[in-house]
């Protein structure tokens, strides 16, 4: 740990994380396509002094089986850096980070939006760099498949060097408006960035000067080695899932000890876990809304995202509740088939019982328990090396996000591991990190 | 005409349409990066009942000359739909257009944004459609040259189908949320759209439902023979140029009567051409206030501005009071290069007398006058048939959109040419207008 206290990110997934969640009465079901939902929860979310609001996305309908998404609410919902821009508009202080894939869009439109979001928030916006992992996203963008997992970090590695250089074309005082003279920009303000590479060749100079961040916070998820390096050399936040507490510690430890090749300190890349949390006053209250949750999963859908999470398997002709059977390497999220199928084999789990065991957190840690049990877990994480914080995602939303809220954070309080006021404005402030180097502002 | 009265747009160019505005004190200079000023702006056109805020575009800074640049105030602006995704949030009624070129997005991205501030807005978003014109802007996507004309257009014609596809993937009742059977949207609610084209092969279907306008309202600036019946066949609104009264009624005539080809009756469309008035209590106070802004022009930024309006040529070594040299034609958009052109010719003006001509409205119509004397120009414009209502360039910001919602919008109102209240909700309700045959809402 580099801070004596956690950064918390309010992770939404409307209408909550759990994949029954919107037909539970703690949710508005209809959150996904309704702003003033989102405004109430992101309003809620900075009343708690959160560090950010976080955003996932995807570049299509990532079920094959129009049956399951139609008994989901995920099959439809705002497309995240337009929804966190009308955020920006009635939030003051909470980051707000968006998920944009590098696999089907342009590195000049990634950064131009994502530095428009920063200068609209006042410096709160963050960038969720993913690569798409699947066919079904691909074919809304001329392609049967998805690309090679080598081929898609290799173009996320070149995509984020464009947008960090596009970035830093302008100086940060480069904007003088001097009415007199006539001069807006000061003289060499701003230059091309001249980058010629294998998938990209950019001009620059941004259209737009340098944001109040100095460039928006970088965020990662991906956790295979490209995408260890990756996060590495450019992000401030990582973004990932580990059951066990030895997985965590492993995954934290090899993170950091990569930063001083790319000249950075441990502080300067925070880790965040997601956090499933189910809270109840008493640790039987807390099961009972668990197993309200779960009893609400219906099995196409629970096979269904089960199929999704090992990597695009069409398992809708399996018996719930035979074995998970041999699956074929995909070119999907690797390491997320993995942590499935290891799962499923350590505890000999059927395709039922894993779909239950997902449904909620899909791979990242479940806790249901007590405000006390909660903070314990994230106190033993954190004092472990294995996290400086948690994206928290909600079961349901708002209900999850209250309890996490009138529960855990006070007991997180008492305990010195949560602030009590913002310290700082902007995002980069919140989380206390430096800009990767080399990409600083002019001035730093 | 089609309705009896006007259709008006607030077309925010911060920091209004004079190329020297930034420099006058009735500008907000900072507007350009500043979302409070552009709140201040869009709510005092909403309280005004302006029909739309409008935003141009571009994916680059479009003048090759950085001494010019650095002299101009629109180097640097927030990218526009996520603009208008913040201004969603703290406006109610007036609808939002924002352009978005099709030269260097996918279709599938774009169908999905301005789907998505439509739901934000709460049926309010309009996407005005345009191909990008120069090679500054196509230099920041691999290419060192913008594509041939024709070939633009050809892309933007398939281009604006799979976004209408994408729009009409989902009826406009299938969100259904009944949380008890677990049915959130109807069975065979949405369906893949299976586009292949020449240039886009995109399967479906959209990841958002369709929006409360049923779709954004599409709007369209094209002036060629493609652009015509491209917006003939798809637009509900079309922004254009004209200098006079006679090549503005043959315009408004030829497109109107391009219609019926594709199944649509005139009301089906707007004709808002651009207006860049300068409005004094007395023409004498106009013409003052017009000289103080044309005063504050300097020469490198008008001749740069002059050769990017003539389609990307460099004139900077020439004489500012020399005469319009020749021009050899160019990719760029070509309908422009020729109402510049043929004004010089027409009026046998030098450079300097040029580029100090189209320094504010840059080839639209410019009125500087009384209120009663641009009250005229409208109606006069209404009354023959050139018009449906105008897009109005303010020459400062705020400054200029206050003196005409003080001075001109009252005339106006006397004459029964424009609304004291709002009849609708959404843009399309302002306008009036239905949308393109074959794309519009499943029930209607």
């Amino acid at each position: 740990m580099t801070h004596d206290t956690l950064r918390l990110g309010a992770f939404f997934y409307a209408t909550g994380h759990h994949v029954a969640g919107w037909r539970h009465p703690s949710s508005e079901a209809d959150g996904g396509i309704t702003l003033k939902r989102y405004i109430g929860w992101a309003q809620r979310a900075e009343a708690a002094k959160f560090d950010l609001v976080f955003l996932e996305d995807g570049t299509g309908i990532r079920d094959g089986d129009l049956r399951s998404s139609e008994r989901t609410a995920r099959s439809t919902h705002f497309e995240p850096v337009t929804l966190l821009s009308a955020l920006a508009a009635v939030t003051e202080r909470i980051g707000l980070v968006a998920t944009t894939s590098t696999s089907f869009n342009e590195p000049y439109n990634v950064a131009r939006r994502f530095a428009s979001l920063d200068h609209l928030s006042g410096g709160r916006a963050g960038w969720n760099l993913v690569t798409s992992a699947t066919d079904l996203e691909a074919a809304n963008f001329g392609n049967d498949r998805i690309a090679r997992h080598a081929d898609r970090y290799e173009r996320a590695e070149e995509f984020a060097d464009v947008v960090l250089g596009l970035w830093n074309t302008w100086d940060d005082d480069a904007v003088v408006i001097d009415r007199a003279s006539g001069q807006f920009s000061k003289p060499d303000g701003f230059r091309p960035l001249h980058h010629k590479g294998k998938h990209f060749e950019v001009r620059g100079p941004l259209n737009l000067s340098r944001s109040p961040q100095g460039q928006p916070v970088l965020v990662q998820a991906g956790s295979s080695g490209p995408g260890r390096d990756l996060a590495a050399r450019t992000a401030e936040i990582v973004f990932t899932a580990h059951q066990t507490l030895a997985e965590a510690v492993e995954f934290y430890g090899d993170l950091k000890a990569r930063l001083p090749r790319f000249g950075r300190a441990p502080g300067d890349l925070k880790v965040m876990p997601g956090l499933f949390p189910v809270v109840g006053r008493t640790e039987s209250e807390a099961r009972a809304k668990f197993e309200e949750l779960q009893a609400l999963i219906d099995p196409v859908v629970g096979l269904a995202l089960l199929g999704r999470m090992v990597g695009g398997h069409d398992l809708s002709g399996h018996d719930p509740d035979g074995p998970v059977p041999e699956l074929p390497e995909t070119n999907g999220a690797k390491s997320r088939q993995q942590l499935m199928v290891d799962l499923a084999r350590r505890e000999g789990l059927s395709l039922r019982q894993l779909y239950l065991r997902i449904a909620g957190a899909r791979g990242h840690s479940q806790v249901v328990g007590t405000p006390a049990q909660i903070a314990d877990e994230m106190e033993e994480r954190f004092r472990a090396g294995g996290a400086d914080g948690f994206n928290i995602m909600p079961p349901t939303l708002p209900g999850g996000l209250d309890d996490f809220i009138e529960l855990v954070l006070p007991e997180l309080r008492r305990r010195g591991l949560f602030r009590h006021e913002y310290e700082g404005c902007t995002l980069r402030e919140h989380i206390g990190s430096r800009p990767p180097a080399g990409f600083g502002p002019a001035r730093a």
